[in-house]
């Protein structure tokens, strides 16, 4: 048995770390600490999680008997415990956004903090992009809930060279926003709404550039909507052809997505007039990919669903999890979302 | 008192119509016809509607006793009783698509059927844009839910011809799908989910770059969403800002805003950091527009908000009928969004 | 004009007030206060209040030029306040829990705090029970929001003498749990989900008990859920039929409901087969009052439906400010719900 | 490996045994029926479901290859195939009302029908009551939704003689009206809505009935509720202490329930202060059991939550499934609620 602990595991990345990886055949959970639920049993925080025999504890990473550690810790913290991790000889899965810059001076824009750790380098946890690199890697950078949706859906066409401009439009459930409450996140400002936020400036956004730049001079812009659903992630994506490709079809864009994606367990794509729906993921690691029109002013339309908080983070970093020790990649993670 | 009729009041935007006109101190509804409900009370279709002592009737156009009637027929029935109704000598707003174009061949390529009424045009009935129009004519077309908040919020834009493209994407409740229930409006298939639909063709569409082509060339793509909302349209638009004006500020836009909207009752600029929000209109006839944003792509962020049965159907429907009775414009129409 | 201020006016309940007299012929709004947000103005807090021209100030009851003061304080703040504003000869219209006990004992028990205002007898501000009182009074204690509904649907039946025993079982929309972010309202813990709490002893119990018990030895018990609503209370009640009265049939039960309540303009008895639902009272005064139904085990099943920010709290209010102004007492509240 | 066939699969119980049976790693499914969907695969209707292989096929039940068969059919429909499966040799665990009563008698009056197959007897398939019985059936008769969590959370008190009456208050999602669409299930009339229905006359009191009267002559009446859920009943269960055990204690109570359940895998009681969530089940097999309170009116106030699709249908049915096969009761079953 593989012996896993998660560091941070009262919030919500976390009780779908315990919810998914207790299911799971080949690992063994070994330690789950919080500073603030220190002694307290598993299922106070996590209700769900009953007689699973797990408490809480306020462990130094020093202190934790583990293969792979979970750092489900916020932005800035993950930077401060994950040296001390990988210096004991720990592979790190971070949740956080600490490590997914390649140059930290990106981060340092976006997040306004400095990075403290420039010396360790994560690897971009999408296997589905970088699966070669996290095999071989100590530490995986696991993604953002935006980008994940929003890179996989439009990889192919930058990859390809087809468009020239990317807007992405995403609509967002509220646990994105974690487990604390806000203003933000009180049910009468959420419920029977749409509340559009950071529309120009969203930190994602750097993410997603990162990542559909590597490939040549598209513009990338974003905008996040938060609506009235617990999990997942809505993408829309508009994009123009270039002038190369105006006279594309739709079926040849659609080819260009089954060559890169046809082998992806996780990645399904849409039959003809099928939309991505959130209720078809929900729970599950699955990202359903659709789209595939173009209207008269040559804009492509692409669309995608995922849950934030499976494909978009604790599912996404079981993923990684498999690859780095080796496993079967779809293990603890084959089940279908929850529909309806 | 002037005397009101309306054809098809047994729909959502019937409902609508009937819940402002009984607090109208202007009016006096003699009829509610419906051929379905002939004989039925008003409040067994319309719960909230009680001891009005109004009674759906089977009633033909040259029955009723109006100065003015609103036909919340479907498209298609309209252009079959309009000309009845305008040859009896009353004025109509019509609630349909059947009047909104100005050229007919758009209509018929959009709805799929022959427009059979070519001789009656209806005046676009967007009172900012067109109040004048609307004082002097017989028949007034209704624009559609989606238009109102998507020209209403990038009007200015293509008036000063300061963009070159308009992605406009749009969150809709689902009360804009009527109230005939349907696969699409079942409640496991809307709640916790997201429904793009129609992501490159919607009919809607044509009606936009109608309103918005008229001043340049314009691009102009939509794609609407289905979001667990039961009223409102959330309307971001994407634009670009063209080569003259690459160099325009948020503030200067806003300018522009404010004077061609500044004395718009129904209208709501949004102070900086201010976001529109459906519950904020929820109910009422005003529209809220925001936004104000430009991104380092160039990209400007515009966002409205409008309640899609009342600014986006009877109660710009009853903001026409003040205009066309010649009385204060607001009459009816003053209260305040239900928020929360 | 009659001049109203507003203690407190930056909670659900001082917006609703806003919301509703802003439309109202008769009064003029001359002061909104709240020490949080001095020099505020009233759309930054209540988003939909726009161009009002009020300002939220930080003003001593002293200072308020009034004919009514509506106190929609916290419980426990309404007493230090209340017996200066009525010194300085203004009426007060209190929404919190502080002047509802005929004994302040009780008060003291449920509340959990010492009555420092025992000299100030307050109305319980029940019009339909209460008219005649609440004309003579300076100080209306306005019921709260489980009470009205609750108190509503079960009165004629005490009244009568017909039952032994009301369960009641209400479900109440978020909104009720105020503006301020919790635990308990977080989207992802109230959405897709049902939650009883204080399931046999919540406050609104004794304020229930007081005002059923005055007639006979029933024994009243009550527990609430907060279900994915934002308004609205849908109150179950479950009475038992005592020996005298065990064959009384639906239709007499409905002929008492008809005497009592017949002429009362805010409540609607449903028809046979009509279920009231919080949608047909959304946002309005109303209140609907259904069931009549009796099962095998001589179980009484009557339901209510009311907008607990409207008649549970701010819309009660006005019509009892109509009242103590000697004005219609429907004036400002003859709008109907917001349905669907 | 076993061999399980699913006969009118096309719904969402039909939706449920697929997302579940396919990770079940004893069982196969060799066939999936539906007459309207003959030659369809699964995920145009489960869009879940992608990759299955699994086609719909209009079969007879002579056609099937099954050790098990599932019986998804609608009341009155399954009656017609049972018996020839039966006597194909083929177990049934029926989804449908139609085998769940010992008196066909009562079955023929709530479900308005007459009992064709009088002939075959059902277990009542609740494994924490009937196990051995299901044991040595042929033939399951898998409870009904609200049944189940009524019944869970109040048999111990029945079986140990300690209270008089019991009201059944019961809110469930709306999948459990099916996946056919209608006015009821209309988004708009159930969001920000609650509806009670049936409120003295819904045919699963019959069933509760049954398995609560077999004890003592306790009145059992109930009343069902649909709110804005997808899934999960939450039941709150209101009784009355006898004169017998009118001083029992809440600790008391809660030992007979530790006694009776402490061994079920599927049920969790609460400890002191929890209160059972529908999302803590959401999507799971298990139930959750809470309130032990008591209050002055000597009511006990108990509260139970079940995932009326799981618990209340396919995942139980899974679990008779198991029994009947003689493999681990929690085999496929073991994946925890989806919170939040």
């Amino acid at each position: 048995m593989n012996k896993i602990a998660i560091i941070g595991a009262s919030g919500y990345t976390g009780g779908e770390l315990l919810r998914m990886l207790l299911n799971h055949p080949e690992v063994e959970i070994t330690d789950i600490t919080s500073r603030k639920y220190d002694g307290t049993p598993a299922h106070k925080i996590h209700p769900h999680i009953r007689d699973s025999g797990l408490v809480f504890k306020n462990k130094t990473p020093s202190e934790l008997d583990a293969d792979v550690v979970f750092t489900a810790t916020p932005h800035g913290a993950s930077m401060k415990i994950v040296p001390e991790i990988l210096d004991a000889g720990i592979k790190v899965i971070d949740l956080s956004g600490d490590y997914r810059y390649r140059d930290t001076e990106v981060y340092e824009k976006w997040y306004g903090m400095e990075h403290t750790d420039k010396e360790n380098k994560g690897v971009f946890g999408l296997p589905e992009l970088y699966r070669d690199e996290i095999k071989k890697t100590k530490l995986v950078a696991n993604p953002g809930c935006f980008p994940t949706g929003a890179i996989l859906s439009s990889y192919p066409l930058v990859k390809n060279n087809i468009v020239e401009r990317i807007i992405i439009d995403s609509k967002t459930g509220v646990s994105g926003a974690g487990v604390n409450p806000s203003e933000t996140t009180h049910y009468p400002n959420i419920a029977d709404n749409v509340n559009p936020y950071k529309i120009s400036s969203h930190r994602h956004m750097s993410e997603i550039q990162q990542e559909l730049h590597g490939f040549e001079d598209v513009k990338v812009s974003f905008t996040p909507h938060l609506v009235p659903v617990i999990r997942g992630i809505q993408t829309t994506s508009h994009s123009f052809l270039n002038d190369e490709n105006i006279d594309i079809t739709p079926d040849e864009i659609r080819k260009l997505y089954q060559k890169e994606y046809g082998k992806e367990f996780f990645i399904k794509l849409m039959d003809e007039g099928e939309i991505p729906h959130l209720s078809s993921v929900r729970g599950s690691n699955f990202v359903h990919i659709g789209g595939f029109e173009i209207d008269d002013t040559k804009r492509l339309v692409m669309l995608s669903a995922i849950d934030n908080l499976v494909k978009g983070a604790s599912g996404q970093a079981i993923q990684n999890m498999n690859i780095l020790l080796g496993i079967d990649e779809k293990l603890g993670l084959t089940h279908y979302g929850l529909h309806p």
